[in-house]
């Protein structure tokens, strides 16, 4: 026979199979009572330090490690009382998901088979989420930044002709738009692409965190009287800070009115198209040439899996196909079904990530997915609400759906260094997670409701434990 | 309690997924079994499509039209008779690892948790399996597309220092070199990054398909005179029609002596390493300022699991660290750990796919992983003699490794047309799946031996084939 990987004792490997998977459901179902993060030790680390190994250490061996080094050491974001950044929670289902998807090692690039079918579907499925015509191309990705680069390619290649992907930019000076409180990955897909990230022009928002679209029409005007050629705008549904939803609908008619791609970043804010009460925030969205956004925020799909739709599919096309000798096309056989994956993006080999999605739409249906992140904007309110009456917190910015910024403020001294050390010690106890920000010059304690596992309890725990945690820190400071 | 999604009842769903774990474990021990495609019926496809559910479906019967709807319309790659293209077989103890790095649903685009601490063990194990220094950086990431991207970026930067990133191209003329048998990922990757496709020169190869030294000399020798900046030239380990795998030591010492970065893109090659016996065809990959290759391919990793090494880190880190706000970085708590993988390249949201590599490479060792390579490379040798001592079949190229380009040549007429139905028929009937190429102009037979379960008696079996459906094709366009 073979010297292949294959177990000559398939047995053994599935006995081993089924006690993970229970050791997996055990760990889900008890997420809540385990700290929501805990410092990997030291001494632990260096025993997984090694040179790279020659001989088999075997299944069991290596899932005994998994347990003791790195179970216990995660990120935290499955866990009801993280709130940092923009993580979403996981399921169980995913998990399942992911587990058919590698047992089944589909590549998605190309080729004609099921896996390509259930990833369009995907894409149909968003499509119609978010309003946009039928003929919608799209693909799934590793996350919004990828999907971000894709717009930012197909935008570049729809304004300058397909002579931009042999001949390069050759100096054109091609410049874009996105408010101030857009994403990072938005000036580094600028800079990928060759356009450097000073050709975003960052435009000034208002009190909500909403570009204001005065200051983008004076922008481009500057920039057309100065001999650069507007091609991009990028609105923002959801900044990472606040947020805050641009107004996409103004966006869109100012993009029509002068002729340059509308691009929306919806990372996290696109899934709120599935609330009746928070989709009339997306608003315009449906008139966007591309928008990006993530399942594995407000989807709750395990990690990764982002999303881009362009509405012109020969635009997307014009983009990323080519000719090669070794992925040559047939009318029939495994080399049919075109178009495929890899003529609509940079990735020649794709895992099937799309069968976390589909089944993660399928099994909870989309009504259930809009009325839990309809919750996490409660669990949000209910936070704000608790931080406005409590004594010693002052709120940072409006809550325009899930994140709350805020801090402690009842102490004297350098209260930037104080918060900093609130969210550090609340982390390293293990009792909730958020993150830290900058508001206005301001350090802030930043909760983004993105879990479905977090409850208005949760909320109020944070509350408790940064009051806590303040007079711990101020106590050892006077003794 | 909660509108969250886990399961009012665990125990269910638990027993869904035990039933899930034995229909795969199923399903891979019998692999051989079954054709290795089949064509998804249209009347399947159909059944896929639906609007966007609203209501849930259940994971039982979501679970159902897995098995019904796709599991049997896979690619096929992992069938020991799939040779098509250069895909990896996927192992189940990758399925394994799927299912638990899904189930901690970790982010590794940042912060401080034992997840990171994988993927650094990986990509440390990554540079002592090609004897790059203990310093080099890396990441793991979809394939080497991205990681050819990754790579031009970062050499791009090295060119002309980090205010491209702000400031753009502004024209510089930036040329680089691969082979004419380089991957079409390199262009892509050229084109992205604003430089256009025609900056990269196809350089001609030998007879064995390898880069020819001096006539890249020459083609650089007359950029310079011609003004424009040579920056780059990308070796090849491991064509992709071929196998063939440039001299890199001479492009090592050539690229020192012009100063300019070497990359090598070892898609499939790289783990040739793992082999005694194949390790001297990748003599000078050690001297590589950067390397981009696949676990998915030849380490039987389910997709997908590519890899960038690059020798100096802080030329990766200048060409991709930003600073953010949301991002803020600090000494202690969750936010600690740096650099964090955001730094080193495109992405922010990074699923745990340095888990899977991690498993594969410790439960069978690295030695184990060099036999089966070196076994594929027997088993395309054992195919090439077949093919020489068959009448009416021609080889068309050198087997470097582990590729046999071949065609059906005892007919008359388009012998293009026969040879590609020939390969389609070998699809449809599920007997074995070779895919296509163009050798010199003729349309080739191309058979990858790239799975772990492919044997000699499955080369028999293409040439069987191969030789069974043009007598076949013959006589039906006699009758």
């Amino acid at each position: 026979m073979s010297d292949g990987l294959d177990p000559a004792d398939w047995q053994t490997l599935r006995a081993l199979g089924h006690r993970m998977l229970d050791d997996m459901f055990d760990d889900l179902a008890h997420l809540r009572e385990a700290p929501v993060w805990r410092k990997m030790p030291a001494a632990l680390r260096a025993e997984l330090h090694s040179g790279l190994p020659r001989e088999p250490a075997g299944a069991e061996q290596v899932y005994a490690d998994f347990r003791r080094l790195l179970l216990p050491y995660a990120t935290g974001n499955r866990h009801p009382r993280f709130m940092g950044w923009v993580h979403g929670g996981g399921t169980a289902v995913g998990m399942l998901a992911e587990m058919l998807a590698a047992g089944l090692n589909a590549n998605l690039g190309g080729r004609d088979h099921a896996p390509i079918a259930v990833e369009r579907q995907v894409i149909a499925w968003s499509t119609e989420m978010l309003g946009l015509p039928a003929e919608t191309s799209g693909l799934l990705v590793t996350g919004t930044s990828i999907a971000n680069l894709i717009a930012v390619l197909t935008a570049r290649t729809a304004a300058l002709g397909t002579a931009v992907r042999t001949a390069g930019l050759e100096g054109a000076r091609l410049v874009a738009y996105a408010s101030a409180g857009a994403h990072s990955c938005i000036p580094r897909a600028m800079d990928m692409a060759g356009l450097g990230s000073d050709a975003l022009r960052l435009v000034p928002t208002d009190a909500t965190g909403r570009i204001e679209p005065r200051a983008l029409a004076e922008a481009m005007a500057r920039d057309r009287r100065d001999g650069a050629r507007p091609f991009l705008v990028v609105g923002t549904a959801g900044t990472v800070n606040t947020g805050a939803v641009d107004d996409l609908a103004t966006l869109a008619t100012f993009c029509r009115d002068e002729a340059v791609w509308f691009h929306v970043d919806a990372a996290f804010g696109a899934l709120a198209a599935l609330s009746p009460r928070l989709r009339p925030l997306l608003r315009g969205i449906e008139r966007a040439d591309s928008i990006a956004f993530d399942f594995h925020k407000w989807g709750q799909v395990p990690y990764d899996a982002g999303c881009i739709l362009v509405r012109d599919p020969a635009r997307q096309r014009n983009a990323f196909a080519q000719h090669a000798a070794y992925l040559r096309r047939e009318a029939r056989g495994l080399a049919g079904g075109q178009p495929w994956p890899c003529d609509l993006g940079p990735d020649l080999s794709r895992g099937f990530r799309a069968l976390k999605v589909w089944m993660t739409l399928r099994v909870y249906g989309a009504d259930r997915l809009g009325a839990m992140i309809e919750q996490c904007c409660a669990v949000a309110r209910h936070l704000a609400d608790r931080v406005d009456a409590a004594p010693g917190l002052e709120r940072l910015a409006p809550v325009a759906l899930n994140i709350v910024c805020f801090r402690f403020t009842d102490a004297t001294g350098d209260l930037d260094r104080l918060n900093a050390d609130i969210v550090a010690d609340l982390q390293e106890a293990g009792i909730a997670a958020p993150s830290t920000t900058t508001i206005d010059g301001r350090l802030a304690i930043r909760a983004a409701i993105v879990n479905h596992r977090t409850t208005a309890a949760d909320a109020d725990a944070l509350v408790d434990g940064v009051l806590a945690a303040a007079r711990a820190t101020l106590a050892g400071r006077d003794g």
